[in-house]
């Protein structure tokens, strides 16, 4: 189902981090559904969260560990999300925490928490203690395939992927894995994505790279509006790449770890759209000549959210009137309808705010039938712009989530 | 497929109007698509509109036209929406008006265009004009029913209400009809609606009566969020009742004759979401003890419009965290998770931010199985609180959308 998107052949070790995996029968029978993520001493760790209210207790809980110590280990479940759980969720998170750290030798608050599934429900403790000592006799520096696979949902393939760059004289690896497929509308935070990388580069440069990155990448995706309680992004930079330390941002060393972070995000970000629950159409809305960014994203969010838009994409049907009506519903303070034109990839479907006079439906139907599409946007108002990653409206996503639970 | 609708056995006439209809065969062959209303000389009208900026050709001249001259007749066509048709849909819409005014003898100015149908193609205005004449011939007071017919696309079911009240003594009579299914989510505006009365009441009390029930009705309802750039409601007052003409707004007869309009739209309203495309449910989304009712509806709207929470409605799945999970990434300023409890009707499946303790899935299961619900939202910041309506999300509603335009 997954549009363009095949599952990673490999994915390159990070030197300090190993991965294990187990079956815990979190909520289904023989299938990955726990990770453990052990970094070595010394690693540096940046992190963002969701911004809903309605935050998981796992993201509670890796919020207050993140501030009491440095982290040695990550463990995700999936299955369900510990969100909506009250107290009972909170003690849930921790006890699963003191698990895995007596299991590691490391401190409980050195552990941090991340769940993702169904809402409402509380974990099974008993079964995920159970499970941890498989994952850790598990623990592997090559684990990041097996892990990519044990942290999916309704995800249909496993998404990962490494790149190198040369920092110093010195090859600085990164390797991150996703998982997305809906509730996806990250909202100055993400989903679940783990990215591991042997730069030597200290903490506040590391965050300032993973906010600049995030910003551009799993920020600009949405599958459904939906922004989740879990979403999670967790960069670990275990230093033993041999390169100089990176501290200042404003260094040549560090504006290619960040260049480099921004590429890998950006593919996995894509990758969760491709992947996106009864995705079977890639879709890119790049708008420009916007007034501001903030005008360009909600006029790009607003027409990556319209069903009717999405319907029509599903359908390869060139409805451009959907994509206008859109636009011209979009909350920004002014718009000139004279000025606006609207592509599909190459073709001109709206110029100057009607049909264009050279648009003909044999062209819109040839564009549509591609299975990603480019929806241009100008706005004829500035020079600013943006750019939203978004998948069509399908039968498949009605029934992924009328069926989710049973 | 509507959900507890049946269309109406009938509709009092409004003396003073008469409604004809005709098939012009715009876009199907053998379907009434063609709509006139005429109305007796000194009838005083308001009307509002869409206020997406990409309104349609008939919305600019409807409102042009209202500026020039007292309306006396309506002309309303399905098929096409002449939106995005720049000047040559302005020409079409004037041109169809211009043939109306002539079969009628009256100036072109006093037609007012309404369209619905498909975006960003021009009506044919040659079929419109030759069966202008065969509406005029069917002109009668007792018309109501075939023009709730002539103006449906994707409905269901003819939607149409009468009522009555009495005002000095007289008895007045209101007639509305309207369509909608899909693309709706009015914003200061409606979709198509067209009221008539026989009240005696001035234009400005008129247009004050229209704006006030408009506001809790029918821009309290939602299927897609999808703004149409067609949008458009119009009050018709004849003054033939017999009551001492209604100038003041302070009075009790302006308060007799706007409650009596507002449960009219009410009912119209919840009509359109009954028979929303694809519905198998009526939700009503209920905010209270929200900081103001900007909040509660910021509230109500993302929970409405929420793909992950319309799915759980769909399946009839009590999956309540969807609901929090909307109610925790909605757009206001401050939200204590502590304070919210949600119900489903009578139930109570969330209370101070946690799952009810008094919860059970069998609870939520049988109170999810009515085609009825109404979501209870208590944000536990105030004593503000707005309601409105919605339908979930189906199979149907992505079939109907897809295969719109084939």
């Amino acid at each position: 189902m997954a549009v363009g998107l095949t599952p990673p052949s490999a994915l390159l070790p990070i030197a300090g981090l190993r991965l294990g995996t187990a079956k815990a029968g979190i909520r289904r029978a023989d299938r990955r559904d726990l990770v453990l993520i052990e970094c070595a001493l010394g690693t540096e760790v940046a992190a963002t969260f969701t911004q809903n209210r309605f935050c998981a207790a796992p993201v509670i809980i890796a919020r207050e560990h993140l501030a009491a110590a440095r982290p040695r280990a990550l463990l995700i479940n999936t299955g369900f999300a510990n969100a909506g759980t009250g107290s009972e969720g909170i003690a849930d998170a921790k006890a699963c925490c003191a698990s895995a750290a007596q299991a590691l030798g490391v401190s409980t608050e050195g552990v941090l928490p991340f769940s993702t599934g169904v809402i409402g429900e509380r974990i099974p403790v008993a079964k995920l203690q159970a499970a941890i000592p498989a994952a850790v006799s598990a623990l592997t520096e090559t684990g990041w395939l097996d892990a990519a696979q044990g942290i999916m949902t309704t995800d249909t393939v496993a998404k990962g992927r490494s790149c190198q760059v040369e920092i110093d004289g010195n090859t600085v690896t990164l390797t991150g894995i996703i998982k997305g497929a809906g509730m996806i509308c990250p909202n100055m935070a993400t989903l679940l994505a783990f990215v591991g990388t042997d730069a030597n580069i200290a903490g506040p440069a590391l965050q300032a790279a993973l906010r600049t990155a995030v910003a551009v990448s799993l920020n600009r995706i949405t599958v459904d509006g939906d922004t989740s309680t879990n979403d999670a992004c967790v960069l670990l930079a275990t230093g033993r790449a041999g390169n100089t330390r990176i501290v200042v941002t404003n260094s040549e060393a560090y504006a290619t770890f960040a260049e480099a972070l921004t590429a890998l995000l950006r593919t996995l970000a894509e990758a969760v759209i491709r992947d996106a629950e009864g995705a079977t159409k890639f879709m890119t809305i790049d708008v420009r000549a916007a007034t501001s960014e903030a005008d360009a994203l909600a006029v790009a969010y607003t027409v990556a959210h319209s069903p009717l838009v999405k319907t029509a994409f599903f359908a390869s049907d060139p409805n451009w009137g959907r994509i206008l009506a859109a636009i011209g519903r979009a909350p920004i303070a002014a718009l000139v309808l004279e000025r606006v034109n609207v592509y599909l990839d190459e073709v001109c479907i709206v110029r100057n705010g009607a049909r264009a006079a050279d648009y003909t439906e044999a062209k819109g139907v040839a564009v549509m039938a591609r299975p990603e599409i480019t929806v241009g946007i100008e706005l004829g108002a500035g020079n600013r712009s943006a750019r939203v990653w978004t998948s069509d409206l399908s039968y498949d996503y009605v029934r992924i989530n009328a069926e989710y639970r049973s």
